[in-house]
């Protein structure tokens, strides 16, 4: 007999109300010129327009949201050097209550003055020499803070679900939903919401071609580490997936396409020149799945979340430039 | 007597059920960080993710649809090198009718390509020689074509006021609307919608300091001719209000700002930055009048319309660059 699962689409709705007028609800953008590259119906799930720059506010937010008076008082925690950093931040500022975010030394300034701009303490580490899980549990335990998990945790993945609720309540029905993973957070509650609200929905998870550790782990059976990835999309260079999105992911998943550096490269380029809009390349990690194989998805209705917009003009250039 | 205005609200309203479903219903965007900075709630009509990339597709689509069967079976034709000549190309093929649109032979490649690839023919002429409205006459004259002028027109002006229509029932009720200005249907239309529904409404018009026509037509009283502008928005380099747009400005509205090319740029840079979006300079004219004097705003609930992000990203790079 199969277990409990994790979280549901009540946990999804649940999470949905908490977000709702805090978090913005972000537009499906769509394209004539995309449409026809493709000869399907693209959904794009603008998320890289989502406050703080990323789908991680939803999550971040329902978690925090849900915390007791005295977790409040106590303050939260947090390891990223990343959007959910961010989102830990400002989901706090607005719920009033005190982040504390572990960022390696060497973070880049932009992203420790980001997140510090919006009100959290930032305690940093050496990353050669000290492991960040356990510096965070010992400061968790010090100072009585609260960790908020940038994955690994159900009101988390219950609160990304929501951008798949708001996908097919603001679309309509889609065929295949094609979604960006990294730790398996947004993969396992937007799955979670697709499939409630359509059973015969596809699941599509996409990792870069180098991060393959969720496409392993599911052709395992079992979490599969690998080596840090080494790839453009910073924003999916995980070496396992979280135990708890991967019990979800692994009942739902339907298939996990991999990308190329490249791809990435050319669906950012795209997007600016094609949807005017600015995506980071762990965010543009989906469409890139769909533009590079679209024989793949001809003919259908394909909701895709663009998961991010974090990347700073010099970087985007730079990026873009290499392949120009 | 004040004669009878040449628009009113329910040729808008008329013009909103025209476009529903096919121009997109663009997103009302909004940043806490842009609220900081100005200390008023700043609301971002998104235009830029228009069809065709900016407002110019509501105006084409509403005239060009409301033409007779024996006008559609003959064509239209426009001359226009930027904005407008996509958004013709585009509504000529959703109508179901033939574009023809005059561009001079020096007209970017890109520009020539996105018109023709959208169904269009394009006539070139030598900008230095002759006279593009005396061809587009003679044009309209020797094949029958009906002209699809990028503002002067009472349906045009109807379909651009349907971005500020969308932007008060999306976002509620604001206190001063802020859109850029160049032949000034976009001002026009939205201005006559926005004082329709709001009779309070502050109505600022933005144009670039070295384009400064309709400015100076307001202060004299009547139209005045400039020299070609040299500025970096490409979208606001006319000469002169149109006829009809400057009847309905010289109305309503209540002040032209000035903005200057560096403005414009680190108003892009941060559009990109904070927002995650592309936006031309001409397209963030308005809102590079309210970051340059941003006290004039204060406590207020500010409506800006981003008309348009048709700037590919070497240009975007290279102009942003120039001043980085």
């Amino acid at each position: 007999m199969a277990a409990e699962p994790l979280i549901t689409i009540s946990d999804v709705r649940a999470a949905a109300g908490r977000i709702s007028g805090v978090a913005h609800r972000t537009p499906v953008l769509t394209s004539r010129t995309l449409d026809q590259l493709t000869n399907a119906a693209v959904l794009l799930k603008g998320e890289n327009l989502q406050r703080a720059g990323a789908f991680k506010f939803r999550g971040a937010y329902n978690k925090i949201a849900t915390l007791s008076d005295d977790e409040l008082a106590r303050g939260v925690c947090t390891w990223s050097s990343g959007n959910h950093a961010q989102a830990v931040a400002l989901a706090s500022a607005l719920v009033g209550t005190k982040a504390t975010v572990l960022m390696p030394e060497d973070a880049p300034s932009a992203k420790r003055a980001a997140t510090e701009g919006y009100g959290a303490t930032v305690v940093t580490y050496d990353r050669y020499r000290q492991d960040r899980e356990v510096l965070a549990r010992e400061l968790a335990e010090e100072r009585g803070l609260v960790p908020v998990p940038a994955f690994d945790d159900p009101m988390v993945m219950a609160g990304q679900g929501t951008a798949a609720l708001e996908l097919i309540e603001d679309a309509g029905a889609i065929d295949t939903l094609v979604v960006p993973v990294s730790g398996g957070g947004l993969m396992a509650g937007c799955g979670t919401a697709a499939r409630a609200l359509l059973p015969n929905v596809e699941l599509i998870g996409v990792e870069p071609a180098a991060g393959d550790d969720t496409a392993r782990s599911l052709a395992a059976g079992e979490r599969v580490r690998i080596d840090v990835p080494h790839t453009i999309a910073d924003g999916q260079q995980v070496e396992i997936p979280g135990a708890l999105t991967f019990e979800v992911n692994r009942r739902q998943v339907d298939e996990i396409l991999l990308v190329s550096d490249e791809a990435l490269i050319a669906t950012m380029a795209f997007l600016f020149e094609r949807l005017k809009i600015v995506v980071e390349p762990s965010g543009a990690s989906a469409l890139a799945a769909v533009l590079t194989d679209p024989d793949r998805f001809a003919g259908r209705r394909v909701g895709v979340v663009l998961s991010g917009g974090n990347v700073d003009m010099d970087r985007f250039t730079s990026l873009i430039g290499a392949t120009a």
